[in-house]
């Protein structure tokens, strides 16, 4: 073997996420590991969990982050709350809608699919609609960002609506966490999840999660035992709950948890709102660059989410070549279409710190020596 | 809300895990992300794959990083392999025997348990009792290094009969690997998940794992979908698998996994030989100093690891006025006694790159004036 230090290049991030990290953050990650049982890391996790509620807009006594990926959030919200005996509406219109059938039937509960088109929102009367033809339903799951399309849903109506049905909500958050507005109790939000490196520019490998008080309830009623040990929240509790001795279950991923910190804390900083208007203000940007490069966008502009922005490959260019030379050239990264638009679309991102004019103009000047390149 | 950056203490770690981090982890730690289909990223995941397949001493291809702790490599190797028509032999020592058993109920697969008393080895007699007792068993799991106690047991061994009985085997190495003598393949094991932040001195989060030929087979053979999304390995291994386009699963624990190539980076240069007599030497002069300092070991000498070192608190002395001296005074965090043990012991650590000298006489000194000071 001659392998040797890794020294990864310095990339702009504009995929789908990893969004690019700010030495801020990565400062924090660095600093010396501490024991995940000491009194100064148990308070820096109370902050954690201030700043996650003030992040989700939540009173939620159950915040925190799961010690994996979004998609480990997604697993725990549906494996803690959901059991066979129960009826699941997911809404589905991209990758990530799939993804929740597929927890849903590994659980073994009943599974009722309510599909938008790809690239739309999730469409409200569909929900409606599906609530109506199934009145055992008492879940309703779907994405607010759905990351593979770039399509934005109106998660307050759609939980509105299940919460006219008596259903409880569970929410994917991954992408909109941080960039689009979203607040977890005035929209009566039971299960959320969302991921740390999206619109938190946060390392990747995080996932922040809220159960509302009668999501917690549930929990705490189930007589089943969650089917993951790792994931079972009445005993992940027992180590980010507030009050008194902290009972050890994992050893949590210290270092990235600073990491979170330090990212939650500019978000706090800046202030949400502010964040939020930040990527709607660059997304305008690019979209007007866009026009100008004669780049459409997949989602009708009413539905789109400023923080992923999913455009048609023009006619006659190679996918693969041009991202390639993004990368190799200008060391910009770019999302390649995902599940019905694979080789179809690319996927830019404004998420969290890349959100600046700065990687706005460079994306836009790229892509346009790009596209006369191979045109 | 008033919180402020965290800036963590600077401590010395000898507990049960989180080992010290050295510096050059941390600055790999702290490199720029990256996509996590990046090809230079993609790179090195290939070859932390190679530095993996050389601290566990295999051939497995089916060798990677689970993006999750220790905890959840346990569950990964048990979700996978097991269906609820398996009988599972789970050898039980202490509070990582006991959560395989957890593991083991949650699939609702058939359970046997063969205790052996807490602080000692697993008793290979018991497992071959055992396995005369239940002939339709067909899968072994046990702990190399009980990281609640601070046995080894003897891995070979139990291998050798649970091959003779054809069983695969599950075995925890979370303590062991990089620390003690483990050869995967000359043993037999079949599936062997570790953790990063013991003797490899990375940053917690992230779980090495790796499956035999074998036990690659009865994954690729099963027909009952594995009930983790996250953790089926016929989806992981699309992003870790060395051939042709990386399918993309889930976001990887980018920064973490750049750590982890140095921290094995490092084992690897140091020699994985030179390593484990490392732990020996500075083992020795720790209990030398115990013996002086009047502590008894729980554990018998020749079933002791060398990374892990459990004394029972002297009568008359109180356990938390103890640690919290040591952490105040000296930056100094031991371990607390954990199940059986709890309040009745401490779990002092050597493991990686606290495995050195200078920390041997800091911990012996220090204790000495703690153990003055409230005797």
């Amino acid at each position: 073997m001659s392998i040797q230090s890794f020294i990864p290049p310095q990339r702009t991030l504009m995929g789908p996420g990893p969004s690019d990290v700010s030495q801020r953050v990565l400062s924090a990650l660095a600093r010396p590991t501490i024991g995940h049982l000491d009194p100064n890391f148990i308070a820096m996790m109370d902050e954690v969990k201030q700043l996650l509620q003030y992040a989700f807009q939540t009173s939620n006594s159950n915040t925190m982050a799961i010690s994996a990926p979004g998609s480990a959030g997604m697993e725990a919200c549906f494996v803690n709350l959901i059991t066979p005996e129960d009826t699941v509406v997911v809404c589905r219109n991209g990758v990530f809608g799939e993804r929740m059938v597929e927890n849903v039937k590994r659980i073994g509960a009943k599974l009722v699919i309510a599909d938008s088109p790809w690239g739309r929102a999730v469409d409200p009367q569909i929900l409606e609609d599906t609530l109506k033809n199934n009145p055992q339903a008492n879940f309703v799951a779907f994405v607010h960002a759905e990351t593979s399309t770039g399509a934005r849903s109106d998660a307050k109506t759609l939980c509105d609506i299940a919460k006219r049905h008596q259903c409880l909500t569970i929410v994917d958050a991954v992408t909109s966490l941080g960039g689009i507005e979203l607040r977890v109790d005035d929209w009566g939000i039971d299960a959320i999840y969302s991921g740390s490196q999206k619109c938190l520019s946060c390392v990747p490998g995080i996932s922040p999660i809220s159960f509302s008080e009668q999501a917690s309830e549930v929990i705490r009623n189930r007589t089943l035992p969650v089917q993951s040990w790792f994931l079972d929240q009445s005993l992940v509790m027992g180590y980010w709950s507030g009050e008194g001795k902290r009972a050890y279950h994992h050893t949590a991923p210290v270092n990235s948890l600073y990491a979170l910190h330090e990212s939650l804390l500019m978000l706090q900083q800046e202030g949400l709102e502010n964040a939020w208007t930040r990527h709607q203000k660059q997304h305008k940007a690019l979209a007007t660059g866009f026009a100008r490069l004669g780049l459409d966008f997949i989602v009708p502009e009413a539905e789109r989410l400023p923080q992923l922005n999913s455009v048609y490959i023009p006619k006659g260019i190679d996918d693969a070549n041009v991202r390639q030379f993004l990368l190799q050239e200008y060391n910009l990264e770019i999302g390649a279409g995902l599940g019905q638009y694979a080789g179809k679309a690319w996927r830019i991102g404004l998420m969290g710190f890349t959100a600046r004019s700065e990687n706005v103009v460079l994306c836009l000047s790229a892509l346009e020596n790009a596209l006369a390149k191979f045109s």
